[in-house]
């Protein structure tokens, strides 16, 4: 089956992005791959030029433009344009433009098939608190946590270590443990440079995490990926992420008993369920006194998780696809109008 | 200020998004007119094509279609694309397009400014789930409800009269009172034709209701409507909705005291507040007991809630519309790692 990727973005994650497309460029078939850079315009790369130094040189800026119209890409030259032909489209947009939601209402608007969460599953995981109101809803734990704006910032907590997000970023940007006064100042000042509110939760030394992955298959039953119990240097940095993001190496599978990973499984099933159809998404998860707390969801993980998963080829052939919604304007109402007034 | 109309819409609200766009072109001199087909063309209607014939006769057909890109609409020709020259767009796409996030991103990813909620907003209130969530959680009253999908539908109620509703469908379409089981089955037969998921809450005879509009202006403060006291022969079906949609005459204030309505600006206020920022907004809220219920968000209101304001082309002018995000890249991370590995 074709499929082609499409990566870049405006966002603080523009750059891990082209490091999630490039690793996975050397373990997928991609049919085409789709750069939007930061100004919102798309290109085509040729496959022989999918590499940092085509992006970081702005060399990308010699490729093809591309335009996206009812259906498909197209290429415009002087007198004519060419569809592409993309069957299929593997997102790979990180952060802003792709976990917010406007890439996926762009490739819904223009009836692009894509494997990513839809708009509202975008927009319900890439804000922290959120995803907080939504699992507690769904009944799946999460730790307690304290949102605050720039405003109404904390001087100081009544609970040291505690970690400090800026709300709506993924790749651990501007995340970091506040261990006392000082460091919580300086860290809500990083923290507020990427969004202008930031939560903060307790910082639990040595909690056990598991991360998950998963999706809904065509046949509407969910497939799992192998657990991994993640490194942790304390937890990881940006820059730490940053290599987590070209990983491609198939990691051993966590050791855990098999009623555990069944619970972890469980819980991704309620969060997944009838809001990521189409996505395939990591949930990374805390352990704690044998209870199961959502730590966040990954929308679009780095290099899709693809680490996690036996065969990740046949796992985007195997994403099912939510078809869109067909609806019938027929102009009932205002024919009947019409009819009432003679004319309108 | 010049100012650009866009109405129509894939969705069950289509007519009724016409029927906005015709009657604010009586009161509003708008600069362009731009039509949503349910295919997802955009065209220009003429001024004087504005009229529910030119849609009901799929005669809009003939008039210039438009292309969306960045910022900007285009019309293209046989060797030429002009530029429209769109300033400012007020999207009265209700329903879904419009109020589900979808439209809010194209006009965001492709910089053009426009009056509506941003893409979060509108998956916030599209969704009622998600609304009564979110108010709950600022400290907004909601009434109790539960939420259903076909599967788990019930076969009986434990309080009568109830009211159904899709979850996420505005105009009162799909909408109906449960007062026995057996209307309950043809009102969930009604409802799950237009959603998979229904929300069910008591109706309450009499019960108060006002409603209010709003929005931010340039200056970063409340601007609020007259309360209106919407008139009710039980609750507006669609067949009356509908012809307030096409409302224009101004109302007579609700007689309330002065109390009441700093309670209901408030809880607006919070409701509104780091959300619907760049939107014209109406919330209609229940009063009980002298507390404040918030009943739903229209976050595109029918004729945008026009008939409230006395004056509508000044809101036009005065509401304040969010700056996109600027994000700086610059491939520090990349040129760092090509520098650690000689190349990448």
């Amino acid at each position: 089956m074709s499929i082609s990727i499409l990566f870049g973005g405006k966002s603080y994650e523009h750059e891990i992005s082209i490091v999630s497309a490039i690793s996975l460029s050397k373990i997928i078939n991609f049919t085409h791959f789709i750069f939007l850079d930061p100004s919102h315009e798309f290109y085509l790369i040729p496959q022989e030029k999918m590499n940092s130094k085509t992006f970081s040189s702005l060399e990308y800026k010699q490729c093809k433009k591309l335009l996206l119209k009812q259906g498909d890409f197209y290429i415009s030259s002087f007198f004519t344009e060419k569809a592409l032909g993309v069957r299929k489209l593997l997102s790979v947009v990180h952060g802003g433009d792709g976990e917010d939601g406007i890439l996926s209402s762009l490739l819904e608007f223009y009836s692009i098939p894509f494997i990513a969460p839809r708009t509202s599953a975008c927009v319900l995981s890439f804000d922290k608190h959120l995803t907080k109101l939504f699992a507690k809803e769904r009944g799946v734990r999460v730790l307690d946590y304290e949102v605050y704006d720039r405003k109404m910032a904390p001087k100081t907590l009544t609970q040291y270590p505690s970690i400090i997000k800026p709300l709506r970023l993924g790749s651990s940007i501007g995340v970091g443990i506040a261990r006392d006064k000082e460091s919580l100042e300086y860290l809500l000042d990083s923290a507020f440079e990427y969004d202008h509110r930031i939560l903060v939760e307790p910082f639990i030394e040595g909690v056990k995490e598991y991360n998950l992955a998963g999706y809904k298959n065509l046949e509407g039953e969910f497939v799992f990926s192998v657990v991994e119990e993640p490194k942790k240097e304390e937890f990881l940095n940006f820059e730490n992420k940053y290599l987590d993001f070209s990983r491609t190496s198939t990691l051993s599978q966590a050791q855990i008993t098999k009623e555990l990973e069944k619970k972890l499984q469980e819980a991704f099933r309620i969060l997944y369920d009838n809001c990521f159809e189409g996505a395939i998404i990591r949930c990374d998860f805390f352990v704690i006194d044998d209870e199961v707390y959502l730590n966040e969801i990954n929308p679009i993980p780095g290099s899709m998780a693809n680490y996690l998963f036996l065969d990740f080829a046949h796992v985007l052939d195997d994403v099912g696809i939510p078809s869109p919604k067909t609806i019938d304007v027929n102009y009932t109402y205002i024919h009947k109008i019409q009819k009432a007034k003679g004319k309108a």
